[in-house]
């Protein structure tokens, strides 16, 4: 596996292997990589010739008060784990390599941004859709894969590549869970042993809100508090927000009849851990 | 020559002529095309094997008092201009076809699109990014040519391209004079007779200051009053602004000792025509 630090280098290659008439996939993230991650470079090795994974922790969609420099970088022990999951090149540039002196530019999609993820952290998707946006012109692969953990992200970058006219195809992998029910995260780890339990009343709730919403219930009220209700039985977890939304334009629906976003985010009260989960229901994204 | 209204139609003609191992020049327009455009078209078919003029009126990059609804559109006369100039594709969408309902990305450059044209007209430097973005992915080009009348245009595009890892090579062309040497512009033609006349003082302050410049003055203050002092004998122009700039972050230089972007904004005071003129000095763009 090629570990590729320079925007160069990887432009390089991806031209090689694009002469050679091979197609290349790629798989954004920024590192801390745990099983969630890995599903994605599966998918990506079943549908395209060459895998790159970028890990890179991008400064631009962290706020100032966010865990930017206590976030994990495990760099060593990612690499071995993205080389035995059959990665091919691991692009990794420096803060300096992404964003040089006088950087300037920022791709940012309205609206659809200002809610949700968005309205707790202003900033956060024009920063995500930024580096993708660099990613994606330095790798041009003809596949980006990001995990539907982050919904709002794949609404949000699916807008971009649909309003810019981008010539790539943006797979969705479904959530990856612990084995008792969690949605993996790298901040996962961040969790007191007690919040781990409670932060699967998350899950429970929105696992609650599909089983009703299969039963026939429409109404996003009722949706709404069958979340709510399992979540606010820990004393642990604050709720953020629980919502449900169409998956295009992220707006509200008294009644679910077309495909639709549950998702919530909660913070732990003890260690302040940002948690976020979702389904889609009557639909995908 | 091809005239092509959808994206979906040019995205095709496009990956057609890469896979046959032929590179596209890209010449973006806003029509009403005059010697100058044509100039453009000239250089992309002495470097590339096929040329695509886009001719698209963008109201992104118009302010809300500006002249988008009446600025020139003769559109067959274009065709038949760019056809006689050995154009192989016209790309003109329409408006919807370029901006569809919930349409919500934008691509911005910062501090540099604040100054120069950038002070009068804001959002104007985030329409034309944006535009440009979308014409560069539609289009695919390896070359896009611009003219260094809009020399600010050609600074923040540069600053887009390299900012977000773009492999796209930006091709500068000469300003493009009329006989009397008022720089070609689809504007010109809005001028009255005596408007016209007086509207060269503004490339004859700016030739006088590129004068004592070769002469050996470095101070900004005595090059800036040199264009100032030729635009002020006119008594139906105002100046909008006279600036002397570095040409990479724009930014105000006591003395010109590398290269140096001299531009003047100006407008009738009758016709309310805004006219732009520029030299650079020192060096190139």
């Amino acid at each position: 596996m090629k570990i590729i630090k320079s925007v160069a280098e990887m432009k390089n290659l991806s031209s090689t292997i694009h002469r050679s008439g091979s197609s290349i996939g790629l798989v954004p993230t920024m590192g801390a990589l745990h099983k969630g991650h890995l599903s994605l470079l599966e998918r990506i090795n079943n549908c395209c010739d060459y895998s790159v994974m970028s890990i890179f922790v991008n400064p631009a969609q962290f706020g100032p008060k966010e865990d930017f420099s206590k976030y994990p970088r495990p760099f060593d022990i990612d690499c071995e784990k993205a080389q035995a999951a059959g990665c091919d090149a691991v692009f990794a540039p420096s803060d300096d390599e992404m964003y040089p002196k006088n950087y300037s530019t920022y791709v940012n999609v309205e609206n659809i941004t200002e809610r949700l993820c968005g309205a707790s952290r202003p900033g956060h998707f024009r920063g995500v859709t930024t580096v993708v946006m660099k990613l994606f012109n330095i790798v041009n692969p003809q596949v980006a894969v990001f995990g539907q953990k982050d919904a709002q992200q794949v609404i949000v970058l699916k807008r971009m590549v649909h309003d810019l006219n981008m010539s790539i195809n943006i797979d969705v992998a479904p959530i990856v869970r612990e084995d008792d029910g969690l949605a993996m995260s790298s901040r996962n780890m961040y969790l007191t042993q007690e919040e781990h339990r409670d932060a699967l009343m998350i899950y429970k709730g929105i696992k609650a809100a599909q089983d009703i919403y299969i039963a026939g219930e429409r109404s996003s009220n009722v949706l709404n508090d069958a979340v709510r209700n399992e979540i606010m039985k820990s004393e642990l977890i604050d709720i953020e927000y629980v919502e449900i939304f169409d998956t295009v334009q992220l707006q509200k629906m008294e009644y679910v009849l077309s495909p639709a976003l549950i998702a919530a985010a909660c913070r732990t009260k003890q260690s302040k851990t940002r948690l976020i989960d979702n389904c889609v229901i009557g639909g995908t994204l």
